[in-house]
């Protein structure tokens, strides 16, 4: 036979019974927060127009979308008019403006599912992963900005991961740096693309980057200063230089007194050289971090301008978006019973093929009752059927022969304690909810 | 500004809240269902390698794949290598084939979300639709295709859809047909093809295209007498005429027999020209369908062949799938209170600036509660709140301003009966849990 590779496609994953399980688990946990926070689902194709997507995630992000071929006769073309949603947030912005009569504002929403990514697989990175979304559409307060944070950090609390660490910055506080340093218009894409590597590279990769991009020794001097500075008070000056990095301090600062109440200190921190990879965000920026872990566990930030991109005029709105993969193998499920969809509670044995649709019978009334029940599908003797129960972890075990068709009963067999006890056919369902509930 | 196509690609559909919230209900009723007939959940990729799925759909599904480029130099040569999944039985045998030695025997499983084929989209036909598979892999046994059956018409009568008929045949009951009109191995594929479409083209359409695929005359003629045949005595006649023949006329007996205690008459009927589309079914077929619902609602058979493609030997297997996208709309959603997402229990108005934090702190401990809570984002007046508290459908409105402050007390307004009145700042969360829970 030949050699077939049954591996799920690079990058991408599949996912046993308990990791569904998982997963669910953690989704519902998320989605109930979301939904005390305002916000309401929506949800949106899984692939949408190349046009819709392109010009929204910059020159990287392009080169990661994965495309769709043009069907039918336009296959052998080679040409592509579709792509897998990269993110919730364009998709969002087109539905916004397609129903933006029928909806609320501001539209508060939430949006959770896959998205695709062509990053280069590795540790916690994949092609195709969940992502939890929250934005509001139609708002420029910064209190939506908060409610943004605050709904993210208490999902996390609620999946039992309380040690996080909210970093907080805004674009105009980086522009407003970037100006301080007398770093030309032209230039700053670039910088902005070398100091969002800081995490990765460190300051002295960034400064390596940033000479091979052509910027001035003084420049790359005093930037690697401030980057390796703790004492925030010389940033803030610099930043405070330009009317812009004014503004953007007086964002960040707000935002953390609006959470204050709500975060003790530390959990929030001023992070001026965070600079978020995505072309469209306008304000504050964030990203969220747990201890112990490295890369966010959740990001986002304000796009005033890109709604307005799709229905002319400014629309402000920000969002934030949760991804739980990285988190899943961490995670302790806290409600065990979550997992119960995986073991039969009750099997049911068939004596012979003409007892077959009576064993159908009792399963059906059994599942009536909610009772997770599994019927013997072979034919085969009692013992093969009691072991294979066993295997399969049932706690309970039904016999129904002729002995128990003539006294209009049936046997049951606790299989953890051996013990056997006949009960009437007609009360079957209801003893076994009973004793299904006892364990 | 430039015209923006905001509709989303042709044949999917945007979901607003209260079609996610309809479609989440019914999603979680087939679960249930099917995690009772102890079926488990899995998960794979939206796509697979294209390698995997091709040979397994038939020509017509080859073309209705949508298929990825290849991603970075790779891009430029028009090639792809993945495709989006086209149903859930190919990823599910992979899978299989992957995971077999970690896996129970039989393996139950079911897997739930979209697929996506390039279909002409028309009234109830997309090309993201979401489909409910429940399969067993590893049982020869017709006890397995009748539980599938069982589950599937278990889900529609808990979805409030009890009026469905089941259409029973077997490929083998097709192929003695076939073999007793003395139709040539060479023909009897498109004979298959022509009958699969009776139902959209009526008898004198397969007629005319067994005709333009050069059956002889007497061949077509005998088809279409027997097509038009109520009287299943003369088919099975002629069906029993071969050893295969009778095989399939014995599965489709014994099905039905299995179901006897649980279908009343008329439930489930043989159909001896339902041929189903996919190539790797061998042997009972069944379709499902609603009363006044043109298309089945429901699908599936046993295809022994398929995972002995992936694992070599012979493993067999059945399953079924279940289409929810065609009957959304017709769905009554029992439990309304599955909508309540959408519409803030209690809204929290905001006196000034300064009093923001606090208002945020109030909304927290309401939310931790699972009251569902929104914050007024803006600044304005008190009564211009009041009124969006209203609109948006908000059952109470929260007052907190100077005077509440020093007499760390809250003023809830119920805004359906105007009525007002004042708590304890602490008691705030508790007294508005017991008035939400009232209504």
């Amino acid at each position: 036979m030949k050699e077939i590779n049954v591996q799920p496609p690079s990058g991408t994953r599949d996912f046993l019974s308990k990791d569904v399980k998982k997963r669910e688990w953690a989704l519902n946990m998320i989605k109930q927060v979301f939904e005390v926070f305002g916000f309401a689902p929506i949800d949106t194709p899984a692939f949408e127009r190349i046009e819709t997507l392109t010009g929204k995630y910059g020159e990287e992000g392009e080169k990661l979308m994965f495309k769709i071929l043009k069907r039918g006769n336009q296959a052998a073309s080679g040409e592509t008019d579709l792509a897998l949603r990269y993110d919730f947030t364009v998709p969002l912005v087109r539905f916004f403006a397609k129903y933006q009569n029928q909806l609320p504002r501001p539209f508060r929403r939430y949006q959770i599912g896959p998205v695709w990514r062509a990053d280069r697989p590795g540790k916690g990175r994949f092609r195709e992963f969940y992502q939890c979304d929250i934005d509001v559409i139609g708002s420029s307060s910064l209190v939506a900005d908060a409610e943004v944070i605050l709904a993210l950090t208490r999902s996390l609390s609620c999946l039992g991961l309380p040690g996080y660490i909210v970093r907080l910055n805004s674009r105009r506080v980086l522009t407003g740096l970037l100006e301080a340093y007398g770093i030309p218009e032209t230039s700053r894409q670039d910088t902005l693309t070398a100091l969002d590597k800081l995490d990765k590279i460190g300051v002295s990769g960034v400064a390596e980057e940033l000479k091979s991009r052509g910027l001035p020794k003084l420049v790359i001097s005093q930037i690697s200063d401030d980057l390796s500075q703790k004492d925030m008070g010389r940033i803030r000056d610099r930043a405070v230089i330009s009317r812009i990095g004014q503004e953007g301090l007086q964002e960040v600062d707000e935002i953390i007194s609006l959470v204050s109440l709500l975060m003790a200190d530390g959990r929030i921190e001023f992070s001026p050289f965070m600079a978020r990879g995505l072309d469209y965000y306008t304000g504050p920026i964030f990203e969220i971090y747990l201890k112990g872990a490295t890369g966010a566990i959740a990001s986002g930030g304000r796009y005033d301008d890109l709604v307005g991109k799709f229905v002319g005029g400014q629309v402000p709105a920000c969002g934030g978006s949760l991804g739980i993969d990285r988190i899943l193998s961490t995670l302790e499920v806290k409600n065990p019973n979550r997992e119960d969809g995986l073991k039969p509670q009750v099997f049911v044995t068939v004596w012979d093929r003409s007892m077959r649709p009576e064993a159908l019978q009792i399963a059906e009334e059994l599942r009536n009752e909610r009772i997770i029940t599994e019927v013997f599908l072979e034919e085969g003797k009692i013992s093969n059927q009691i072991r294979l129960a066993s295997n399969r972890g049932a706690k309970y075990c039904l016999f129904y022969g002729p002995d128990e068709q003539t006294k209009k009963e049936v046997t049951i067999k606790n299989l953890s304690t051996g013990e056997q006890r006949s009960v009437s056919r007609e009360k079957i369902a209801e003893t076994l909810q009973k004793l299904v509930q006892e364990r």
